[in-house]
């Protein structure tokens, strides 16, 4: 990965940030606390997916939306919605018979913080909750677009989806896996939820069909660059830096971009990536810049 | 609760068997074999929703659409779906940081024959199906309506409903809960989904608002006196009897019906509601009997 970006990286942070906040105040609201027997279980839910995270899957949504011109009022729900679904994968994945990860985000995960059984049922919740949000009418006016987006959520994130890729992930753990099965392994357990959010924006702006191609393109490369960055950078970079454990892949005995082609092919895998992404966004002129320099920032980033 | 029955038992009979098969053909059709890294995810999923269990919920949707003519091989989806959502909060249920249940439905707990974690993304997996069955046209050629069964089954499974009163369950574990608090608790924990089960029904028939909310109160009563029939089998039957383990209630210290007010009052209690249940079904005359004798099959069943 070179370390020079063609895109106004500053643009984007700017953008990436001041979006963080919106999501952040949706989930915030969205997710108010309450004072019955139920009140811990809110607050592991708003403990996992609120204050943190660089909301890449919110941000995609609401900025492949703005393309096509839908207030961020409405997308921000959709937005909100993904990064729900992402908090509920993390939790479950952190859990101790599934990746035992004792930090998220540079605290402790959820179990360690609520204990397994509130953590389970946290993430059961949040799921739900993702989807609760995409059948409400302040998501889109039209019910045939919000039933599309729950399609296309559950496809995304279900057996065939994200959690289709986290079995293939575990069962592939101590043997190896050729390139073609860690391509799909990432495009199913990574790849998926990140291209559905590029998609979201594009359903709710009701994008004519070779657009709507366009922008899944521009996601599922998007979303295999960002895995091999996220290898890269598990292989690479420190605990600290990363605000969860380093080095885990190695130790888990799994096959990765890196295992595979090296660091520096890796890295080279990811640059011709990037530009192919950004050469899906053509027809969007520069409305798209922020997109644009989104996926150089996913392979630039450092955590 | 008395053992006479006033409605025709061996008619429900037939068609709770038939329409277990029915829903059975479903659910299989929707979780097909793999033979990819997820084959043993599939497997686990298909585990925990075939091939057994009394499809109450599946029945409530497909009776009560039938009050309204919709055909069956609309209503299964729906149906099915619901049976997925039931059998996602059971694996969960079973998991040793929650209930740790060896003993599900007379076979080994999902954990327990595949493991842990592809049983806590079973569960994950089969909530996301439920929901993406609702999405299917073949569930109903009605977006509107769709949309309103995906609302209506967050609602009824997520904090505010199923995982909520689960949450309230365990944090009473070891201390007194009121009667209104153990109302509430079943209302949340059980009470919603069977009473969704119902409604579900109401929304696939386009119910007009006065017959929607007497479908609404049957499934609501009809919850009640199924969690009160639970708590005094659970008191008074065998393992072998229950396909599950007896007696889990007063071993985990928890209050339910039976502890607050005896076995005879608690059965009286239930009688009076299934009672209740039934006089909401008037407006339905002779074809809402199967439901009027489900009302008293889930008080006098003995598993």
């Amino acid at each position: 990965m070179t370390s020079s970006t063609t895109y106004n990286a500053q643009s984007l942070r700017d953008s990436l940030t001041s979006r963080a906040k919106e999501l952040e105040t949706t989930l915030d609201k969205q997710l108010p606390r309450m004072k019955g027997g139920e009140a811990n279980l809110i607050e592991a839910m708003r403990y996992a997916v609120l204050g943190g995270g660089k909301r890449l899957r919110g941000y995609l949504v609401t900025e492949v939306a703005s393309l096509f011109d839908i207030p961020m009022t409405k997308s921000l729900y959709v937005g909100a919605s993904v990064e729900m679904l992402h908090a509920y994968s993390l939790i479950h994945d952190d859990l101790p018979a599934m990746d035992d990860d004792d930090l998220r985000r540079g605290k402790p995960s959820t179990h360690i913080k609520y204990g397994e059984a509130i953590a389970i049922l946290a993430g059961d919740a949040l799921q739900t909750k993702a989807f609760e949000l995409l059948a409400m009418e302040e998501a889109h006016e039209s019910a045939t677009v919000r039933i599309k987006l729950v399609k296309a959520l559950a496809e995304a994130s279900g057996s065939t989806g994200m959690v289709g890729g986290q079995v293939i992930d575990m069962e592939g753990e101590n043997r190896h896996l050729t390139l073609p099965e860690v391509l799909n392994l990432h495009a199913m357990k990574t790849g998926r939820l990140i291209c559905y959010s590029a998609e979201a924006g594009a359903i709710l702006g009701g994008a004519a069909p070779e657009l709507h191609n366009h922008i899944i393109s521009y996601g599922r490369d998007l979303g295999t660059a960002f895995q091999i960055a996220d290898d890269v950078l598990d292989a690479t970079a420190s605990a600290e830096e990363l605000g969860k454990t380093a080095g885990k892949d190695n130790a888990a005995g799994k096959s990765t971009f890196v295992s595979l082609l090296g660091i520096d092919d890796a890295r080279k895998e990811a640059d011709r990536l990037v530009a192919k992404a950004i050469r899906h966004l053509a027809p969007f002129g520069d409305a798209a810049d922020n997109l644009r320099a989104l996926a150089e920032y996913v392979v630039y980033r450092k955590n």
